[in-house]
């Protein structure tokens, strides 16, 4: 593919302009199957406009991450749509088949961190992804974790998120032998600062085959699990 | 798999115990083909003899991280030893052929990032990739990134790496389709705060798909991006 | 100019004093265009009373910026006032003519970037410059972005506004040969820290030609672009 | 012009590949006057390399920024070499004449920050500027400054440099009517960390008409001070 | 005077428990003239509590600071209270008569940094000090500043307060001869990071007889300001 | 005991000065078994002085922290001096017999950590404990750290010691039933910072019965733990 | 105990599963003593529901940290509940009989670290423990920390709660011999940044026997305290 | 005064040029006294070149601060000098007559703050004070400080100098009835973040009449303290 082509099919690719946003149709999550929407600082009405551009656009499903149960609403009158309120987090449309590779595992260090895993866990789902979730694992009371080592022995993709000390990722890590996809998060008081202490953590972790997103990013690490359970030759 | 049958298998795993170091066989990067040491803080004394033992143990090939060129030649002279400079890394035995799915791509802002970059390229070949090396290639000469589009389209995963700014993986992060691991780097000066502006940068990407490893760890790139060109059913 | 004869000048500058502020003549913003009201932690009255002291000075212009719409809608009470809700601004008296050396192009990374944008937008404005916008052009979607680049190419200034990972700046740095105004916003969540990230992108841009300003300051880069924008021969 | 053609002539600007360096030819400081070299991190030889790929492709003037006067004795073997030991930054081939609208004026704080004004100042020479240089003005001495008050009032552009507390930038910036740059110094001690504490202050100038590069950076300041005194018409 | 003297001596001092305070009368603020509470976080009960406590022990004058209108209102029903809204600081008992050295100079950067300015001004005067105040005189308008250069010249102490760059101390250090106290305010907004910037800009000013107390704390640098006008021969 | 006899007390307790340093005969480590003098910036002969002190005053036994080899060998001319050189401490006089309650066992993530832990090891040993070392037992091999099980179940006090992510702190906490004091280190690069990854890591542990010392504090965590092995009725 | 032992016990633990959250019976604070719940985040409803397994599971005795009055109102009327609301701690069933070594001393620095204290001493008591308070004894008025001098010296552990500059740890460090734990508070402003300066303070004592917990950490400061009373030969 | 005198008589006052820095002779110690040199990132030459400038100007007394050995040695050779190794301080001259109010005391957590101390001491002796040393006083051994009660009650300005926690700035405030000048040092170790601890402990320190300067800022201390104690009647 020479550069003017490349450039030429980037062009073709259609952006509708709504005024407030350009609907970016050029990355579309999986071909055919679910186009995502942030919703933080947009109004109800602006994300059920760019709903109806994607879905005339073709797209069977559309994510919509960060919105709060009174926007949900909103968006319920005006679509068929499955709301998750832990995750906060919705799809219009129905769930696509899970088609990936093996089974992707949300874990967590404790209870305070399941709405980042749920925003993580239908992410993925919605991108095609089995999903098991274990919840309130953390490394203070390991046999809780151990409890699971199967299922961490098995798994596809892993999404490790923890606040705090953020310790979970480098066990797991350890402990695993496929892609471990890190998220601090921001639960904790005093010298958690906000994730700060989460994040260096599992930046520094010393296992091999962990990955870092940035704080409370369960879309993120959703995503990326995704991407590689879905892995092909090329 | 019971937990006891996991914590059973767990204890068989020998490590042989040095003195200065638990040589550890249980997480061998991939079977039958790459051990890796950490160089750092060892002296080629203490290299030397954990290599000795890794192939003792039937490793065919062994990896290591950080050394110098003096180290090197020490090495060299116990064993079949070949150094990559630029990366301070090198290898005792032959290069596995590559077995992944598609090929990694390594891009660099500059030319500076170079030896965190051949430390990922040297590590992911060791682990039965094929490596495609673009170096230098950063957002503020954007047309010389546009030059190798192709590349960036068909890579099986690509390893982004930038100092500074580190927008590099933000940008190629919107124009892959595939995993990006993004490595922010030590170069820069002044407010470049010893890679803490590319660290947040990468953190902070608005393309989805990518995740972020420590500081100059290129070796932790390499390795995940191995893992993920080697993904297969579960 | 002597010392002396500065000094004097200066001393003669009349500066009203309203009880609760100084009112400063002496660095209008240029000579019988505009000047400005700092709205942050002002009252209604507090404003009017200033504007009222300006405009009996001669002045046909006063832009208020940080004013939300309650208080400017007291103030259109006292005087012919134009609001700009989005970049919570306004101005009294007519928009002068543009009379600059170019257009002033301003450009964001997302739509949350809007009211920063609209800040520097009017206060360019207001200073008789021709402003353009293109928003929502981050470079996690470079094809939108390139889809203006005969604006980029000919623009006299380009004001580049972006949180998150700040890489619009060094991406327009790279393509653009005119000045380029960095203003890092707030925008962003977790390792975002409050634009910090922006502003260490920002500050660290491999591209030449880029400055920057302090973190959601619009006022700041549209009264230097216009500074830049109306330079003649000295 | 269209997005095709744009890229097209992007493409055609030729970058040499000298193995260690893609030598971007694209991005000439100003047609026909100046290219530049990032010297830091480069060895003579490669500097050398550059310069000659630099000179056969027509450039009659070379600028070397950040080399040592060792490396800067090895070029002068080579080429004819100007070489401004304070300012660790040198020049091949002849200054250009200086054709800028008016004067650029180089203040500093204190002796210490002599080094990053001398890379401003010749930056801005080998640009086509006229440059004048008040060193030592920092403004616990405020009457040094105000002796060059005329200078401040008749400059076309202002670089402001100084360490410590920064507050140089503040007080020119409320002098001057014309563009202040300002460009926070690691000198200093302590609480200066390293260039945080004028970096900080200068981003928080409440002087209007103030912008910043990154600490220490000289040639930034001086590249973007003389695009702002060679503006014209578009 | 002996260790056990000494010891004995601090263990008369009596100080009452009122349960939820010590009444620390120890540290009176100048013997016979004021008392101090700090009102952060107490109940007006309570503050009327420790008054009565301290007036019963022959306190004539008794300061409040940090304490809002309904607390100040709660108090004057108790007592006959002098309170200053804008400092959010008020005092019981008559304002002692001047009894300093010299008057202290109280100077701000802006409107903004009143409220400090006016806790600082209330406690100098509580404790027998003239107080003279120059607000809103920061150094992007430096002619302002200079309009008062009599009374910089003339004062015995000044407390220099000021947000943002916090370039007003150095600028005051530099003109003055007599002790400078900075105060460094919150005043400000993003990379201001709530009074960082100015504070560090404070601590390292080159300006000689400069010293900080921490963000915000005007009643610190009245109360320093008292103790250096009051310095008499030991 | 009334205030005045604590004081008193306080005064009997005799401290020579020797000019460079007073001698502090006050908190001594444990009635007749040991005493410390911290190395770092003093000489080899003011050590050597401040020993001689010590002994005299019926010292039997003496430590010596964060001293070289050098210093070490010239101590040892003075005095039978007992080095351990990667804890860079040592010890005049015999080791006291361990009386203790229990076992202090230490435990580091890496061998880089070894110096801290011998630090904290002699220091217990010279403070009369029995002390166990298991070193290199990081969390991303955690079989490692199981195959330690029984000892972590039986310890009276373990020290938890790891540099990076440090996770070590909270897995040994969350499976211990004894305290545990955790000693961040500045082993690490990157997002290390030199141990404040490590530092915060521990301080947000959340397994109960950790608490936590500076980085790389092995003497401060030895001492700790002695006097935690050492408590008794009261 | 060999590693399949301990495995097995590990396992047999039981913990239920609750749907929120893992009711974790395996770390009991102390045997047949009390059971702890961490409030914050949890409703009402989620809390009585773990308390009902908890005492199902043979709790004598529950604590509930970090809740509000209005849950504690909630829970009173599902149990027999003894609420401390300064502290925000509560207790289900009958406080134990003191049983450890000797006392646990609790000071606090001023009045506004109290609710840290009572978190520390309701949970200290809770695990069978004697508390003695001293509160508001902060170093700037050493003379009301020195009467309680006795109280100091005989204490068998010390909890040193303290905001600002945390210096009360260091004093009481110096005084003591038993363990002193250091809890920082987020009490005061400015550059008391959250509670960062009293904990930076508190890690750097430089008396001997001081180790840290997270800011506001009362509850890990009481639980550890009390783990330090109960020590007994093993 | 009008603001013409003041200026006319600002300009008046000669500095000269000495090429690499300007001599200021206007804000000089104090009349007919000292005069003071920076010496650090100056030459001897450069040194000697300043002194004779202010020789020439009729200077009785010449201080350098911030010189090492080689550089005394240099300048003894020109001038009689007096040099303080431990301080990195001289003076050309004779030392005054002290001739202020009363006593400077000068006291230090531990022997590593000494040079911060002599720097302090020397230039408070520079500047006609007397001046009374009490080193290695920490608050970990509070009855070595208290040993020197009477001192420090009698004193008429305390300058308290301490590194790691700096909580002698607060003790000292609290027990001492004039002011004091705190100095953090950048003794310490890994949470001392290079004397950042200290500073925000001082900064917070909850005694009244204690300011800070910069870390290691003993000059500062030495000056500030001069001024007070010279402090008359205006």
């Amino acid at each position: 593919m020479s550069i003017e082509d490349a450039v030429i099919s980037l062009r073709k690719q259609p952006f509708e302009d709504l005024g407030f946003a350009k609907v970016d149709t050029h990355r579309r999550l999986r071909q055919g199957v679910s186009e995502v929407i942030y919703g933080a600082g947009k109004t109800a009405e602006q994300i059920i406009g760019i709903m109806d551009t994607m879905i005339r656009d073709g797209q069977d499903t559309v994510l919509v991450t960060r919105i709060d149960k009174d926007k949900a609403e909103a968006i319920s009158k005006a679509h068929v749509f499955t709301y998750n309120e832990a995750g906060r987090i919705g799809i219009v449309g129905s769930m696509p088949e899970p088609d990936g590779l093996g089974e992707i595992l949300i874990a967590t260090g404790g209870t305070s961190d399941i709405p980042v895993a749920e925003e993580a866990a239908v992410t993925a789902e919605a991108l095609g992804n089995r999903v098991s979730r274990i919840y309130d694992v953390g490394v203070a009371g390991i046999h809780r974790l151990f409890d699971h080592i199967d299922e961490i022995m098995s798994a596809s993709v892993i999404i490790a998120i923890a606040g705090m000390e953020g310790a979970l990722a480098s066990v797991i890590g350890g402990l695993a032998d496929c892609p471990v996809i890190a998220v601090p998060t921001s639960v904790g008081y005093g010298a958690a600062f906000e994730g700060l202490s989460a994040l260096l953590s599992m930046l520094n972790s010393c296992a091999s085959g962990v990955t870092v997103v940035n704080i409370d990013n369960g879309f993120g690490a959703g995503y990326m699990a995704s991407m590689i359970n879905h892995m092909k030759e090329r």
